[in-house]
């Protein structure tokens, strides 16, 4: 009789490397492992996540490259929305399982799978999003949530392990490090306080210049609200502009913040984060919108993107009404195009300033407080008095109020 | 017969001492100059624009201190509602002009004044919030906008007082500055263009410490959402608080930006501006917030507050839902009493933690990733199963959007 | 030994029934059997309900009056808020269960009860309300939930009642009917289909009018959001104007429609309903609104109340955010206050006008297209260029765009 | 030397009439009469305007079909969202200003015109409107807003007609009427006051059936979002289609409410109004909606269309925010696609049910309260669990906010 094929999630850990001999071996499964690569890897752990697979013993190993549909799936219109969760998290990690998890489920179907399995214990928001979407993506294959079910200790894993002849080297880390193209987040002993903050040793990025360093100008250039040049040079390849970007960044530390948020499962989570190029992107893109856009585009760009983030953030990414927000994000980039020069110092960047065809606060139209082409000061006093007049009407109906 | 009554709102510059003089010579009214002080003043700088009013010999001169007025009508709400305009801007200068014009108002109604004239020009947002709020609060009282009116050149403004014998010192600085309690304003000639920033020296505060100095870490009391303690002194005057910090944090030249916004006229402005205490103030509680506020206080919070500061900009404080929006922020803050801890850094400031009985995210209730004391992992996954179940269902319905 | 006590939410139904018995003899439990009413049962139902518990032989039953708290935790709002789910329902039957759920939750702490046993099924709405509410409020008491736990069949039910001496008339009605102060729900055989809709005899008031009857005016008084009058004569109890109202109205037959949902666990909910008393009441309360609320009130009413009738139906009373919105709402009402006349018609009822003291429709300020005493029309022509100064600006830097 | 050409926006009233005589004989233009036509006009009716035109001796006369322009830049977008002003008004008569303004402003460029003339006067709306839309689509042609320059009596202008030899009959109806295509407004002495209502004669249609008339059943069908058949009968041309189902439902009487709303110069105005066709194909719409949407879609939706409701209804229909609204509500629009019935009755109407392969109320999925196919009573037990942990959690730190 043929064996029965499940796809596992396979990230070279502990947890998914357990999961592989005891799907394989209790489960009597065909096992193929998948590495769903949002592009956080360097080639040299790909190749060690590899390596262990097939050490593991898996029918196959497939690493599916999804970092640039991560971009258009869900990168590109963070930076639209300029989406920082609780205004400061640009949702470094949640997103990627979004994209993963898609990628693997529909590798499932195409090998004809019989079984999911995600490495997820039943303590995070990962279980969540990888159930949802596997259920969406391919409601006909059952899932196995096999560290879920099994609730086993880091020793009882390595244990078992041991005992089919396998011995990584699983050492934890002091500080549990998730790295991706839209930043690394940061755990440890202090994020499991509310009081206490992460070292400085404990970020990826290290100051590697003085703390006196003059200001290094870059210059980037936005189309249709996508990150497009560095310094005058062009990307076609808009992964690679934001890897290039945290590349030049990365020795002035930028971008480091705790983020504390509302999970899922309805506790509040505490991690910290180190996300160089994402801040700088959005904080320059910001500042191109509020040069090119209207004063309600502005507003209501924050109130949905706001909603957009935060369901997002639970893996919510395939309700219909994201792709209507989507809609919405694309529609208001449409004069997002121009350069954004930014200043990088030790620890903090200051965006300098924009140029843009598509500018409003263009010197023609009047500028602030200085001149004026295109009205009179009547005007403006007829504006004011009509501007106020509904309040002026309150008042007189309502006079006692005014007393407050 | 008797003369008529003026009160104007008197700043001790050009255009407001022009108006003394035209309104008294020309006119024949009777001139009642008052300051509002809202807090941005010297003890010097007062002393100085009282006696410029009676060297130009205004009928009374009086200072009207709506200092405290105004952090009960407009900051305790920015704070409560983090408002940061554009995610960027506390809205230093204009919430100030609400209460200036208020106290102004009332001020003529109690003298019994004939008019009421403010000083702002043509090509602003101050002449329509003076406008509007005089008509609001004294509507029976007439408003002459002499300065809109007159479209008069400095050299002429200058030249006509000194043909009455007023000969101040009114040079041009290079730089124009705003001072207040909820920040400084700064503008120049880079801010009349989109590309530049203002030059290190434009700014009010210099750095005073070392660029490596290392950090200074302060400990903020919040108390209903109000700033109530700094490093364990207990302030019953929130005002003074403000100030303190203000002090202990302006040599680490904290809190400086540039913004770009849409001004009650519909064109775009841009200034610089620094605002150490108000920026440690809003990010500080609004850390406090994450910790003790719920996921859906925190969103509807955001959604309220960023028209809540946009039509607090444009003047539009006495709109009823105003009160309403009050009401709401003001419910909010229940709970949002704790400690909050803050590093202060050259040019820079980092939120370290928080302390609050009222903290959601107590060990007791499981840390994020770590335990759980109060659900299993079975009701994760059936929560999971739930939460994911309409678009599951939709996607069974619509097959053909999964593809996309 | 002492026996455990169970506090069973009792309804006098099949499942309640069976429930007790249940507890009492498999679980050895001491059932104390309390009945929330919310002001939706006669005196005869009450009586039935209590002789069935007694028949039962509970230890002990209490009927809870939840009228008026449940007046004051929601009804209230719901009017403050013109709440229509989806723009059509009054949310008649979920949000009583808040009440009831909160009721019945003290009750078993007041008389230090060891489990709460509550009837609902697995597939409806009812179970997650109560399990949530019954968690808040008495976490530390085991919530026993029976009937969803069997999944027992109508006749297994009565089955196992009979073998226990209770003989009940539990006949299946054709249709459903679910009353309540605040509006019936009907189910039936229509209601499971998306395309048919309830028979006229379904509905519980019949027309007893003649169709082309003229109308019958009366007039509403509201004060400060709350109608506490009818035809002149004055309520203290709120609950009894509804009373009262409703009898008034029910022989028009007025407020039926097919209300279609979102139920809380994700599929599609599809019930008739007529709530004749709501329906006018909301009406006419939002008449009022819109004579006395300013521009921005309405809007923003709307937005919250959105949220805040979606969130009630789905239970999440207590969340904190929900007394903010509250405290907005109730801000919101300080001047609707004033007379609302209504004609009521065969099937449907008309609002005629209003009157009140807050009226900003004065004709002192000028009606709408005649004349103008506030303002000039060179005002609104200055309003006008400012109003629309940011779009001629928008395009005159994007000429393209005004080709589309 | 040439004459100066200028475009007049004309309708054929009395002050269009004048202004035809005024701009020619007084200032000496050549008059380029317009009529932009939304639909709302017999041929009859077109006629008589063509021939007073002709009559009053201008230069030339055009008829602008904008039919199907208004249709393509409003209608579609207020059925997409639902959009009724104030849950009550479907926005009938404001909307069509716009593309009426945009028609006369294009073919006034098109002919090189010098000036653009509007009859509006200087206490209403629709000047504004006419005002922002010219200077937007045509900012380098002058506009004369003649009627609110000159402020005439009726009586003056009927007299300076007849000293130029124009006699048309100008009779003041009891009220006025403004009939389109998506609705009729009507004004009276009634909607100058608050508390009265119109009398049946008022309104444009009258009830032609018997007031106990059965219930005559019309199905709607809906493709993507778009009214695209009546009764199997497949309209290419939706205007058509709106057209005809006015036709169908008249005779009803349905469709008459009084709207009370905020006009664009902030005070209150009131206006009676009859849209048969408008409200019934909102209202079938809408209920096709909640059947093939999912919850977020339909709480975004109304978010926005409230929005996109009160500004285009204040003539805002250019602001670049209203294109990205659009393209959320196109996109919310992929699956609205069915058929709906509706039973039209006398003076009222009902939304029986819907047909639709898109229905997310499959009985495929289980039936709300009865069957459960996809998920497990524990599931929702879970579900429960954790969808209230965060308010279990906040009232286990808050306790005493539990008592209120």
């Amino acid at each position: 009789m043929e064996k029965k094929k499940v796809v596992l999630a396979f990230s070279g850990g502990l947890d998914t490397s357990y999961c592989a001999i005891y799907l394989a071996k209790e489960k009597g499964l065909e096992v193929y492992a998948a590495l769903a690569d949002t592009g956080g890897f360097s080639a040299e752990e790909l190749d060690k996540i590899e390596k262990r697979a097939l050490a593991l013993g898996v029918k196959s190993y497939v690493r599916l490259d999804v970092s640039h549909t991560y971009y258009e799936q869900s990168i590109k219109y963070m930076i639209f929305g300029n989406v920082l969760k609780n205004s400061t998290y640009p949702i470094s990690v949640s997103s990627e399982r979004i994209s993963q998890a898609t990628a693997i489920a529909r590798y499932a179907k195409e090998i004809g799978a019989d079984y999911l399995c995600h490495g997820s214990t039943g303590a995070g928001n990962d279980q969540v999003r990888f159930d949802m979407i596997f259920n969406i993506i391919a409601p006909e294959i059952e899932v196995i949530a096999l560290i879920r079910e099994k609730r086993l200790s880091r020793e009882e894993e390595i244990e078992y392990l041991r005992s089919h002849g396998v011995d990584f080297d699983f050492k934890k880390a002091e500080y549990s490090i998730n790295q991706g193209i839209w930043g690394t987040s940061v755990g440890g002993k202090e994020t499991l306080t509310s009081s206490e903050t992460l070292p400085e040793e404990a970020y990826p990025s290290q100051l590697k210049v003085a703390h006196d360093a003059p200001a290094k100008r870059i210059a980037l250039t936005f189309e249709k609200g996508e990150l497009v040049g560095i310094d005058g040079k062009h990307y076609d390849d808009k992964v690679k502009a934001i890897q290039d970007l945290q590349h030049i960044a990365a020795p002035y530390a930028i971008g480091r913040d705790m983020h504390v948020g509302d999970t899922i499962i309805g506790i509040k989570g505490r991690v910290g984060f180190e996300a160089a190029a994402p801040m700088i992107i959005i904080k320059a893109h910001h500042m191109l919108e509020k040069h090119v856009l209207a004063k309600w585009q502005l507003f209501w760009k924050d109130q949905l993107s706001a909603f957009y983030g935060n369901y997002l953030h639970e893996g919510q990414y395939y309700d219909p009404v994201m792709r209507d927000m989507e809609a919405f994000l694309e529609s208001s980039q449409r004069n997002v195009t121009g350069e954004v020069f930014v200043d990088l110092l030790p620890y903090r960047f200051v965006v300098v300033g924009i140029e843009s065809k598509h500018d409003l606060m263009s010197n023609k139209f009047g500028a602030y407080g200085e001149t004026m082409s295109n009205w009179t000061s009547d005007d403006v006093k007829g504006f004011g008095r009509i501007f106020g007049n509904q309040n002026a009407i309150y008042y007189a109906v309502n006079p006692d109020e005014i007393e407050k």
